[in-house]
């Protein structure tokens, strides 16, 4: 297919997750053994036993890519998301949210199985967040209900690195990731977080060497993939790897190498810090909104920069500001 | 029961409700026909449509005499609620929620019938909130299975006005509050909203008269049930009628009638006005807790002003920050 006949900028595919954020504390975290700023996966009854202990919650739809996705569409991107509930009330909560931005979710919820995904995520006064996931009727997705056709629409890929955490999901991946570059189109990865690297570097490490066009990780991510003691040395090992890599370090900004240099972005302060869900969610969302339409690597590392630095601002990983607004605020 | 074997400050009665918090705007109230500030009974299918038109939601238990009752619990205050859930997932999340600060719970949930009660929110710009609310499972709530036991622990019976929109309800209620008035306890009364004044008129008149303690009203609600001009006339009508009468009035604070005397207290601003959501539920919170702690009645008025100043700093009906720490911080 041609890239005049694509109706997407940009199809995720990710786990399809609902959000719930509870106000926590370190000692909580450390009373059940939970690593500050990691992702931990919990099966039905662990997830059962920590949500009873938390305080209380507050929903909302969630998952790595769905966020970068729901963000894209709301910016004015054509995107559609592709992940698995189950046809329960939190499923039809996550299908609402993603649709009524404007992006395209059409993957048929599993009629029986584990309920639909949950994270719990412990926010704590530092705004750290902590995220507890129960990854229930989202590994379900597998390569033969993948929507392919859906992928075809688009110009971009874009994965989270989580998916590698079900095998039926990772197959769906790559499945989706060969259908991709052989239609012409372009395949971004997020690494998603540092323990998951941990989890997968082997695959991780061959994917981005031959399969990867734009690469997005944060700063604790890169350096566990490369094993490097610092951020500079992680720098020289991405370079030529894939044709842009996009490095986030938190207050520290973050850096986009491609076309042959190095671009530092400055972070934005909107506002206090409240809550870094969906902070790299939100960059890569801006991120990719830039590429798509054709802007300069700087810019789109700008428009990542500054969707970040909004969702920070706020509880949860949705912005709930217009996003086009704050754009023509801040990058005119 | 004697008081001194109670082991609750207060017991309250209402629907358990999961709030879809949806930001909004005056176009979308002017599409649909809802009134702004008010609430509207929907059935299930204008639940369904109203929610696939609206924006992405967040999602945090609610309910009027939950809200009030959570509130308390955060305080301090030993609280219980009698309301009816589904066994579904949101029932779960509103069960969790209450629980979580410390207040009793233990209505048990319908194994059939309608879902979750959800309560759509819609906030605009002007951090004023209209609600669309599909009833579901708390109407099912009636005399047979209410928890007598649980309001006889109790010194002072919580009732919200919205209970008379089901006739079962209805009917619970008053069981309940014969129960109350026979151990020699109080019964309090919310009024709800001044649409529901108006569909149950003649039952809230007969109802103050010689029923209830402690009477709940914001200025709409309480010149909707006298049909007053203005505030001052409705402050004369309610003058002997119960007790105490507390009567809000947003931005302009609120009034504490009783013992013979007037307390005009004044509203606290503690951050930009975010949402309106549960301004009275935590107004109720506040001054029952001072109510139960034997609190002079301004101060009672003053502790219900705060509580109600912080919850409309922040997205719906739950507050997310230490009630206690704030009533050390501003009332000492």
């Amino acid at each position: 297919m041609g890239s005049d006949t694509r109706t997407l900028d940009v199809v995720g595919i990710g786990n399809a997750i609902v959000d719930v954020l509870v106000t926590s504390d370190d000692a909580f975290l450390e009373a059940h053994g939970l690593s500050k700023g990691g992702m931990s996966l919990v099966n039905a009854e662990q997830a059962q036993q920590l949500y009873a202990a938390a305080g209380p919650g507050l929903e909302t739809s969630g998952g790595s890519a769905a966020n970068t996705l729901a963000g894209l569409a709301q910016l004015g991107g054509r995107a559609g998301f592709i992940g698995r509930v189950r046809d329960d009330q939190l499923g039809a909560i996550f299908s609402h949210d993603i649709r009524s931005v404007g992006a395209r979710f059409e993957t048929p919820a599993a009629l029986d199985g584990p309920a639909t995904a949950r994270c719990l995520i412990l926010v704590t006064p530092d705004a750290q967040r902590t995220m507890c996931t129960y990854l229930g009727a989202s590994v379900d997705l597998d390569p033969d209900d993948l929507d392919l056709y859906l992928v075809r629409q688009a110009g971009l890929l874009y994965l989270e690195g989580y998916l590698w955490d079900g095998e039926a999901a990772k197959r769906a991946f790559l499945a989706a990731a060969e259908v991709m570059r052989s239609a012409g189109g372009q395949v971004a990865l997020s690494l998603s977080d540092a323990f998951c690297v941990e989890r997968h570097r082997d695959s991780f490490l061959e994917l981005v060497d031959g399969h990867v066009d734009v690469l997005f990780a944060n700063e604790a991510e890169i350096t566990a993939l490369y094993r490097c003691n610092d951020f500079e040395a992680a720098i020289e090992q991405v370079k030529g790897r894939c044709s842009i890599a996009v490095l986030t370090r938190g207050a520290l900004g973050s850096v986009v190498i491609g076309e042959g240099r190095v671009h530092h972005i400055p972070p934005y302060v909107l506002g206090p810090l409240v809550d870094t869900t969906g902070a790299g969610d939100l960059y890569a969302a801006g991120f990719l909104w830039g590429l798509c339409r054709g802007e300069p690597l700087e810019r789109c590392g700008q428009l990542g920069s500054l969707c970040a630095g909004q969702v920070i601002t706020q509880l949860g990983p949705r912005p709930r500001v217009s996003l086009p607004d704050l754009v023509t605020k801040h990058l005119g």
